[in-house]
């Protein structure tokens, strides 16, 4: 047998009282997720805090000991209530500095746009020691510091700083996955379920009930970093249902 | 001046692999969010966290110790993957036990729709002590458990399990706010957001950045338990936003 791959986790840290608050939907989890996956990082765990430093500092010092990567999102932009870069550099014990390239592109970005101000000035401030990450949208770049990357709050900039950073970030085994789904209880299938899960190692699947217009439906997703151990179980599943005259739908309903 | 009134804080712990791979976009943050703060009960912190005991344990031990109520979604289904249930006991050093009232709604439930099987009733299972919080969906309850709900997944019974629950939890001072637009980059105004905000105690303003169509607008919320200082805010950022010849638009953009 091959030795295992190493997995490689990140963990993100959303900051921003309109997510506790409910009056904004995050989509940054989801969004994060995906592209970690596809750079064969897992997304491992996620935090919602205020914008509040103390908050901040602790969600990042605990988050990044304990991953490869850390991302935060918002608290990043020109008003009184983007203190991100400043909790940020606070959790690694440096300063904040204007980073001349950040000032520049500003400087660029402004020139048409009424200059550059004091609170379009603050976009330049970042972690000493930090790089940037370039924003194709506003100008204002995300900043790497250390091994946290700091990001937008709005989605469609993150996504830009997101593509950016592609292909940079060492990843490891990425996480493969199969759904399959059905029209049936979960409930039915709960030991079928088990039971195939425990015969095929370094396998997991996950079962997702769902109900439409009063009828039970289900798509369980198999996933592995082992592409042959992952088809082995996603066939077996398929068969399990099957034999009890329940067809799988192949790519989930 | 009045006795300040007391703040009663939530957490929320969302429980789930299909929230950290990207497959599935929560929507419960932002349910439990808007659903709490109706109950006058501000939402504190969140985290998401892997289908893992030991992730669960240490989530739920830490928030809900310095939280007035913790939330759980996800987790309490019938297959292998459904390990909230013992998650909590344990965070909780209490048994699991079968609850009798759980388990003859569930035989009612699934009277018509095959009987009770093994997996069926895993559904039954909740921490000695603990309560039920109705499901009228799908039968399967929610429960209380000390200061711990355990919700479910899908956000449509979880929408279902909050009814059952509203106006039952004690909740201290509601937090209010307004809503403002303007057609105006956030970083033209930021000092006056600041200096707005400072000028009236006990008020924090938000600014939510946007771009339609290559125009820069911003939302700024502003939010304060007390609806004289918060009206008082409110007026003064209209004010200030209309002195500089950027009207404001009531209610956001």
């Amino acid at each position: 047998m091959s030795e295992s791959p190493r997995i490689v986790t990140a963990a993100l840290v959303v900051i921003g009282d309109e997510i506790l608050s409910g009056r904004t939907q995050d989509k940054n989890i989801a969004q994060i997720a995906t592209w970690l996956g596809i750079q064969g990082i897992r997304l491992a765990e996620v935090r919602v805090v205020p914008d509040r430093t103390d908050a901040i500092v602790e969600a990042v010092n605990t988050l990044r000991a304990r991953n490869d990567y850390l991302f935060t999102t918002g608290g990043i932009g020109p008003t009184h209530d983007d203190i991100t870069v400043d909790a940020v550099a606070e959790a690694l014990g440096v300063g904040v500095i204007v980073h001349p390239e950040a000032r520049a592109i500003l400087e660029g970005y402004y020139a048409t746009r009424g200059g550059l101000n004091d609170a379009r000035l603050r976009m330049a401030r970042v972690p000493e020691g930090a790089k940037l990450i370039p924003n194709r949208y506003t100008g204002a770049p995300g900043i790497q510091a250390a091994n946290v990357y700091l990001m937008a709050g709005v989605p469609q900039i993150t996504a830009g700083m997101l593509d950016a950073l592609s292909g940079t970030l060492e990843g490891g085994a990425r996480l493969l996955s199969e759904t399959v789904g059905c029209w049936v209880h979960e409930s039915e299938v709960a030991t079928l379920l088990g039971d195939t899960e425990q015969a095929h190692a370094g396998c997991q699947i996950g079962s997702y009930p769902f109900w439409t217009e009063g009828r039970a439906g289900a798509n369980f997703v198999i996933r592995s970093t082992d592409p042959l151990m992952l088809a082995a179980c996603t066939r077996a599943l398929i068969a399990g249902l099957e034999a009890i005259g329940r067809p799988a739908v192949a790519g989930g309903i």
